[in-house]
């Protein structure tokens, strides 16, 4: 491969491939790697699956770093086990988003659950994790309670009522088309999916980078539901390291949730972090108000 | 200020100045700078005050990101304020490092502190950070208590017995003459620089790239004290953001400190972090065996 063959995400640098992350106002971002795994192009992006030197194998789309073997199960399984742990007896989960399958993975770990609704918008990205990163996509593909909905979770919650115990938004950066995904009309038909006693969690970005992201959407939940919760974890390859989610709930609060639920097979959670995530720093707290 | 004018970590794009960090294996980075402050250089290095656009005022070192107003505190206060709460009642206090002097403005908070030896190699760079970052290095430099003394920790270390309750050390990273910081030989001199009931702190670098450091950081230090604590913070602007630090005591256990001591005129630690900090996560747990 030359330099004319590789994507304009990349460059060659003395004998190595980057992939270069420009799109940031303040800041560029290149990485080194091995090898550009596969590449293709949808009706939505350009998907790149790259195996990088530090973050191992991962998924790119239009030039941005979305999952990667080294931590993409932090943020899965952070996203997934604390409101699955949270309701009593989670059976119908609705997932929008998460084209890697990483969260359907986590989900799929509790026996409990007989339905899984994943709703990704772009059937390409689901279809190149599955082959290429089962590090990440796990058996998602392979279990027969997933049924795959290649559509767009905005319009998809819009006509559906009481259907799901637990919905998890695992937006991708509000920016083009998710800016929806953080929305008062999205988060209200969402509430509207739950059935009673229903929990729901979703990635409310950087506190530290995107505090007005994080305050707007704690702020929608709790004018909707009775309980909210912040909640943090660490994503090394996400910018700042620092990340926020925020769960909403109709009847359980997660920090009186029965802790010892939480499936063993997972490499970041544990109970000392469900319980421990839900403390925040003062900055965190400031960020809120 | 033309181009040929900019330092060697320095480049003008698009009518911006870019600091580009690129001395990692894996990984560049460049960020848009709106200035840069001061440009000196010392025996050991070249010292640039620059402000960037998404982190603010910032030290930078032969290149590499320091301490920034975005983050330093939360490093600062986590380094000081644990080993602090941690000791009943501390009064002489050793740091080695931080020449940002933002880890002796937090160690002042606590009026207990009779006496802080600072000792760091470069007196220039606390100079600098005094001059152009009072964000960081706070009124360090006014209080009486205050003992810079400007010398190779490694060597202060060797020679003194029983003088302090707490040592911090806040090395950089363990390249170059940094490397002795992480020695067994330093961590044996640090401990007979302590006081009967002494607590020491160090930075241990991230559980995620450098694993084998706070591997060999927690093996050293449980051979030489009965009591040693990893705990955990997210400094966005470090490499992952995830960072570790490990805490070593002679007497108490920071798990059954009064953190009612603690002092509330902080950004970042407030009880509740100091509670959870000393939960790990399974990977966490893992890259200490």
């Amino acid at each position: 491969m030359n330099e004319k063959q590789l994507g304009k995400y990349f460059k060659y640098d003395d004998g190595n491939i980057w992939l270069v992350e420009n799109d940031r106002d303040n800041m560029k971002l290149e990485y080194r790697a091995k090898k550009i795994i596969s590449s293709v192009k949808s009706t939505y992006q350009q998907i790149d699956i790259v195996e990088l030197y530090d973050f191992g194998k991962c998924l790119v789309l239009d030039g941005a770093v979305q999952s990667t073997v080294l931590d993409g199960y932090i943020y899965n399984e952070m996203i997934s086990h604390i409101p699955l742990v949270t309701h009593d007896k989670p059976q119908d989960v609705l997932i929008i988003g998460g084209g890697d399958c990483g969260v359907a993975n986590e989900v799929l770990k509790y026996e409990n659950v007989r339905k899984v609704d994943f709703v990704e918008i772009d059937e390409l990205v689901a279809r190149e994790c599955i082959k290429h990163i089962p590090e990440i996509a796990g058996t998602t593909s392979k279990d027969s309670r997933v049924n795959f909905i290649f559509a767009d979770g905005v319009k998809f919650v819009e006509d559906k009522k009481g259907c799901y115990d637990v919905i998890l938004v695992d937006s991708s950066d509000p920016i083009g088309p998710a800016v929806q995904l953080f929305s008062r009309e999205f988060y209200e038909n969402v509430k509207k999916c739950l059935k009673e006693g229903g929990v729901m969690a979703c990635q409310s970005q950087s506190p530290i980078f995107n505090k007005d992201i994080l305050k707007n959407t704690y702020g929608i939940l709790n004018e909707l539901y009775p309980i909210v919760r912040p909640y943090t974890a660490v994503v090394p390859s996400y910018p700042g390291g620092m990340w926020s989610f925020t769960l909403a709930s109709l009847k359980n609060d997660p920090l009186k949730a029965d802790t010892s639920k939480l499936k063993p097979n997972t490499k970041y959670i544990n109970e000392e972090i469900f319980q421990s995530c839900f403390k925040l720093s003062n900055m965190f707290k400031e960020s809120l108000k």
